[in-house]
């Protein structure tokens, strides 16, 4: 079973405590409020989304990489991960 | 005017934006999607969050430090900033 | 005084700290060694070279930006500082 | 053979440019050059380093992990690279 599946609840969670946070976000620019607490909410955004990423790349590194018997299946799995590792990396 | 009320329809509209993604995110998950994809989608919402950041941060750094006549006032806006971005140069 | 003039000790130590750490990879490569050690070897040094950025940054804003008295001058400073700042939010 | 013996002439250049750039740094910062300036030489370490990071743990994940045969050990080897990924991630 897909790691995005056995942790489907988990993920779901996390994904929306973004929702929250983004709509938060609105009501914030909405009603005109101070950005300094603006500047706050987008980075608490973006610690959620940093957070989601780990939690997803290790899964897939764990169960497409390390768990999967063929060899070159592994590489292509890998491959999938380090495009957006590379992002990161930049 | 603050940045973030004269730039309020634009940034509402880069939130929103972010809304939309978190939600397509949430389908993928809901539907067992291809982890490849699930990760391509975060890697977007990444993208997203971080474009929103560089402009309220450079709204910020304009409206409340250049523009700002009082010294200690362009301080104190500074310092509100500085956090937000020594917390992406970690 | 520019600030980079006032903290040209402390950013030099800062420096050599940096070419250290270089050599010290360099002598791992060379004598083969594994390569977990040569991963927190480079971490460490990507620390190091943020850390001398956010110092730099820091006295640029406060020095050119926060304690230049004209407006069209402060923003050419902060014109600066914002290219390095965007580089780091992509 | 491990990559970073395999690649070893490679990382050696890598890591020898980035000493020459921190040579050139620390000759600005002797010389009161004027700090944007300072700023993009920083800013092209940090480039090198990171460069290099992506070379060295794309290799470590490509031979420890891909091509490892036994998986506990695949599972060992990408512990150490999550270890810096995640301080990326954050």
């Amino acid at each position: 079973m897909a790691h995005t599946i056995r942790d489907k609840a988990k993920l779901l969670a996390r994904v929306r405590r973004i929702q929250g946070q983004a709509t938060a976000l609105e009501k914030q620019l909405c009603d005109e409020t101070d950005c300094g607490a603006v500047l706050q909410q987008i980075a608490a955004i973006r610690g959620a989304v940093n957070g989601l990423m780990v939690a997803v790349i290790e899964g897939h590194l764990t169960d497409h990489v390390v768990k999967e018997a063929d060899p070159a299946q592994r590489q292509q799995d890998l491959d999938v991960a380090l495009g957006v590792i590379k992002s990161y990396l930049k």
